[in-house]
């Protein structure tokens, strides 16, 4: 095979780039930090973005669309969030290129089209989005503001990998405004829900949910909660953040609202959001040394048929006329199918192929097969190959893809819960660190400074104060200082 | 009424301004030159972009996703290409702001950090898909690469006006490659074929297919086509461009394939694009002095139900028990409907508000109607009001909504034919351009010179040689040279 996969026990970084190029989900691309998204991966990203927006539209919000440039004088405002972006950021200076008088064919950026103001490429909109809404804002009958909005964002990382952290990536930010605390609160939990039920029933990944720490929480937030997943190599990845933003951003823009009471009042605030960054965990979560392994939930493609080709014509007729009524069964029941009849290549090549790009059910058909009146199905996470009817085959895929979706998910919590590890002593701590990883329950004592030097210390950060966490006192893991609900430590993305 | 709308005879561009704003499609941001799309308008997007997406998969293409940055010399490499976007481009010079040491809480351009390349913000994406592209093809076997990419884009427009002429706009782009010079043009001609396909099925908005002239072609095309459409004040609207590109950024970016013979040969390109301009055709296309008239197959709500409130709690109720039935019926024929029971506004103000939004049909329910077993039903592109029976209601709202999007069609191509003048002698055509407007069909001598001297005397351009059109000996209305077929010409938005 010419598509050789790094193991993950050899290179596990390494293998996770060769399952996302090799896979065709992205490619590295010319301009420094952004990635392609190649068709199969955009496939993939779309099956996601339309069942988000679903559950969003479900949930009362509305789409829209704001500029991609932030004046400098905006990001200025609020200024824990400057803080948190201004290093950060695509700067666009200049309006205008001009030919250059020195070099024949060459352009150079015209001195006299300088912008007055620096336009900041948006690396969040909190900042155009609530300068805008201070013109739609006078009453509480014109809250609550619920809008989401699917775009581009850029941030100039220094260190990038595909889809974890590219300069650009895509996402979305939904943006809410409301007449008071507890509304907006709410809606940062409801948000988070939605977040944590996608990724568990769609993306088979459980999640834990909860509160970012001080030092974790986004620039500009009174609080941030969140969704934290765990990879196969034990490190915990960030898959989906929701902010309690409080007044900040309307004290920062004067968003004011005559309430009930008929009294001016800032308005409150929430802004929840999930990226491109969510293909990477799916990627890291599921799959194995072979390929990608995708839940069948967000596939873009379910099943793949795959004639055994057969030297006489008439065989080669009989396979393909079952394979023709297949995909019409199967597409009856909105299982989504392809066909790959391609000459030019063997049937080997083609299952290595698939196995690769994570399809999740392959059906052989053979000459042999349809004279037994059967097929070969292998699923694709436990590559357990069976022997099935043809009768009432669309039927048994229907079934097979939901348990398939089913046993990703139980396989990836087993994982989990077997890397969450209870710990009470500082050196345990560091051993199961390096040598079990995954998730460690420890008592903190609540300090950012304790919090700085745990990570100086071991590279593991606060990953979240899970919610809904039972109270127990305990003594802080690092300084003995009394604590009275454990946190989850981990090594991160 | 609050929202007065200025009338098409008093200020035609104040009237489409009008429209877009308290329409609420969408509104003036603080960035020059950049608008919001409210929901409402990004409503309507949705359903565009939807459609057009299912054409574009029906017809075998992909959605894949490209960097937003184009780094300075890729613009470079195609010489008509750069000549044509370099006048107007966003340039990123710097990845990082910092505090202004001497004005506390601002911000400056860190000096330190410009880059080494300027970046541009993308105006549209053939320079960095055809350096992608390199990459991807190697043999004939890697043909045709059929993509498309929906994204934002930026051209530094000096005069900009909502969805027809903004900084930033959203748009798809789709960018294939070919073995050969003869599937390309036929790519070319099947994707304009699609746009007006959508113009005429989907916004009723009827459309020449045509060349564009040499001046007027795409920078960097070989041959451009392009679907024209008229507005009611006469002038025409460029509504989607299909674009030919021969070799030329095959040659520009080395891109080559192995063909069949076993020899090395350029790809063979095309692109084709439709934007947000063409909400502003729409606008402009169909509304009338009370507000937005929209085609019923992309209205964001097909259907609002309004309760005409009874004083009698139990009037009330059987209003609303109606209401409900009648929505659940017209879910079930896959009607969209909003039901506004707001007790804050009158039904007369209702009434105003989603005529001024252009929802295509308006059912009003009132105690005495519900007593008939009827309902009062509008339809807003003719304003004629009937009473319905509501036995078999959803049934005829179905056939309603077919008359009304074949109506507005009728109507818009009538409006066309009339607009549509044969002329051959110059005073006539300049009188024509002035009184009557639209399109003028008129001889011309074929030369770049005198479609210039025409434009600069009348301000009018050949909008397209149209497809298919018949051969005729003439003389050109300008300099009496010799022609052979008549072109377009019309003032342009």
């Amino acid at each position: 095979m010419s598509k050789e996969i790094t193991s993950r026990a050899e290179d596990y970084s390494q293998w996770y780039n060769d399952l996302v190029i090799k896979g065709s989900l992205a490619d590295y691309s010319a301009v420094r930090g952004c990635m392609v998204i190649k068709p199969y991966g955009y496939a993939l990203w779309e099956n996601m973005r339309d069942q988000l927006d679903r559950m969003f539209k479900e949930t009362g919000h509305q789409n829209a669309y704001f500029p991609l440039f932030v004046p400098k004088s905006f990001l200025e405002k609020e200024e824990g969030h400057a803080e948190g972006f201004a290093k950060e950021c695509a700067v666009v200076t200049h309006y205008r290129l001009k030919a250059d008088p020195s070099a024949g064919g060459k352009l150079i950026v015209d001195p006299e089209a300088k912008l007055e103001e620096e336009l900041i490429i948006r690396p969040t909109s909190e900042a155009i989005i609530w300068n805008t809404y201070k013109d739609w804002i006078q009453s509480y009958r014109d809250l609550p503001i619920l809008i989401n909005q699917w775009c581009n964002v850029v941030r100039w990382e220094m260190r990038t990998r595909l889809f974890l952290r590219t300069a650009e990536f895509l996402w979305q930010e939904g943006h809410t405004a409301h007449a008071n605390k507890e509304e907006a609160i709410e809606e940062t939990k409801k948000m988070l829900d939605v977040y944590a039920t996608f990724a568990e029933e769609y993306m088979a990944l459980p999640v834990i949910r909860g509160l970012k720490t001080e030092s974790e929480k986004f620039a500009g937030a009174e609080d941030t909660y969140c969704i934290e997943a765990l990879m196969q190599d034990g490190k915990a990845l960030q898959a989906g953040t929701s902010h309690f933003l409080g007044q900040n951003f309307a004290k920062a823009f004067d968003v004011k609202f005559l309430n009930k009471e008929n009294q001016q009042e800032y308005v409150w605030a929430t802004s929840w959001g999930a990226s491109t960054r969510l293909i990477g965990a799916l990627v890291m979560a599921h799959s194995d040394d072979d390929g990608l392994i995708l839940p069948p939930k967000i596939a873009p493609v379910q099943v793949v048929i795959i004639p055994i080709s057969s030297k006489d014509v008439e065989g080669q007729k009989k396979i393909n006329e079952k394979a023709q009524q297949l995909i019409k069964e199967l597409k009856a029941v909105n299982v989504s199918v392809k066909y790959d009849d391609n000459d030019n290549s063997r049937p080997g090549w083609k299952f290595a192929e698939y196995e690769m790009k994570g399809v999740p059910v392959r059906i052989a058909l053979g000459a042999r097969d349809i004279q037994n009146n059967v097929a070969e199905v292998v699923r694709r996470d436990t590559k357990e190959k069976r022997s099935i009817s043809l009768e009432g085959l669309s039927d048994y895929i229907v079934t097979l893809l939901a348990d398939i979706q089913k046993a990703m998910f139980n396989k990836a919590k087993s994982y989990r819960e077997e890397h969450t590890t209870k710990v009470n002593d500082w050196k345990e701590f560091e051993r199961i660190l390096d040598e079990k990883t995954g998730f460690i329950s420890a008592h903190w004592d609540g300090t950012t400074e304790t919090e700085e030097a745990i990570k100086e210390k071991t590279k593991a950060t606060i990953r979240c104060i899970p919610l809904n966490a039972e109270q127990e006192n305990g003594n802080c893991i690092l300084t003995g200082r009394p604590s009275k609900q454990r946190v989850l430590f981990a090594r991160a993305y």
